[in-house]
């Protein structure tokens, strides 16, 4: 059997996220499957690195699977392009060592996020930034970016009620760049938990508007409770940008 | 009676185009009609600067409104915004001269259109470019954007059958500039025939692609036969940028 590695690039606005739903069609995953049983004639289920939110998008989303199929890869991708919706793309095909699995073994991930800050709103960017026209201060939205970074549990910034693996986390970098009315915040980590990144997000623009202080965030990691950050952005802004393999499994 | 002049940007993929079609409210003119009368409890009928297409854009159309209402502008903005949907923004609302008339004041035009020239297609670009994956000649290009430009009977570079009117425009500027996979093309004249941006779009693309001959253009001057040019590019590449008036019209 191959193993084949796929980077999957998707509009998130029409579908229900990445994983597949029973027999949903309007998940990223299930349409994936859909179109590689019919050019393959095989039942074949994809190895996802992780779950996107309903709405959001990915440009860099990387999954797997394993076929019988001796189709060139280049043909491959260019049916998979041809009978894909064109909000969802194969950016790349390679074949993988067989003990290649695209969750298991992420090592990292890179997330955008976008915000539309402005009185006016965008019609363009409606489904692609978070419209937040609060007036915001750049430097407490700095120093609550810098606060969140590190290693720390993040339970009280994502959206799991408790857990029985580890819930500690390293943040290693949070950067924030204004172009115009956008403002783009990268979010890299070894791995983040269910709704962090959107979490972390709510909490940095309440800080800047004023809505919460700045010391929230440290009382957040000390007592773990959720309902003390700010409000969980939504999915709309949200692209999962890259995830991270060691060298010898790309 | 006010005259109120109103900027409006849109993202054209799910609806009509401009123009309302009996009660349809799927035009951006309906939907902007609706609001106003839900606002204003008035019928009001809003004369745009043209139409656009059925999937095409603006970020500058222009249109005009007469109401008895008193509301401040802001205030008429902010609720417009709040109830169009939001791939219909508001940008500017002033109120002008009596006799200022969208439509028959227009000196002008500015349009956008933007081509996705590589093999993989974006799953983020695909309702606001036209992919066109083949292989451009850049200088052929260029002079495609050269010969289009001057004052010329333009009706084989329409859709139009015949006209009674003078079909002569003056196209004073056909700018390309290339950004990654993004060719931006900027057309300014004083006026367009029905479909002339798109199709002197696809024609352009067609000489570059080597599909049809440069003296096309010169022959298509000539002889007025629509069939001799390129292909109509489809609307979703296009936007609506600027509408231009007379100083004291503004």
């Amino acid at each position: 059997m191959r193993n084949i590695k796929l980077t999957i690039e998707y509009d998130g606005r029409r579908y229900l996220g990445w994983q597949r739903l029973g027999d949903s069609d309007k998940t990223i995953q299930g349409k994936i499957e859909g179109v590689l049983k019919q050019i393959t004639e095989e039942d074949i289920e994809i190895i996802g690195s992780g779950r996107t939110d309903s709405g959001a998008h990915a440009r860099g989303q990387v999954a797997n699977f394993k076929t019988a199929s001796t189709m060139p890869l280049d043909e491959m991708q260019l049916l998979l392009n041809r009978y894909l919706p064109r909000d969802i793309i194969i950016k790349e095909l390679e074949e993988v060592h067989e003990r290649f699995h695209a969750r298991y073994n992420a090592e990292g991930k890179k997330y955008s996020y976008y915000v539309w800050n402005a009185v006016i709103p965008s019609a363009f960017e409606g489904y692609h930034t978070y419209y937040y026209p609060q007036e915001l201060d750049m430097d407490k939205l700095q120093a609550a970016c810098e606060r969140l970074v590190g290693t720390h549990d993040y339970i009280g910034f994502s959206s799991l009620k408790k857990s029985k693996k580890s819930t500690v986390r390293t943040v290693s970098e949070i950067v924030v760049e204004r172009k115009g009315s956008i403002l783009h915040f990268a979010f890299v980590g070894e791995g983040f938990l269910y709704n962090m990144v959107r979490i972390m997000m709510g909490t940095i623009l309440d800080v800047a508007a004023g809505k919460i202080p700045l010391e929230t965030i440290d009382e957040v990691f000390a007592n773990k409770v959720r309902a003390n950050a700010g409000a969980t952005a939504p999915a709309l802004g949200l692209f999962l940008d890259e995830v991270y393999y060691p060298a010898e499994q790309k």
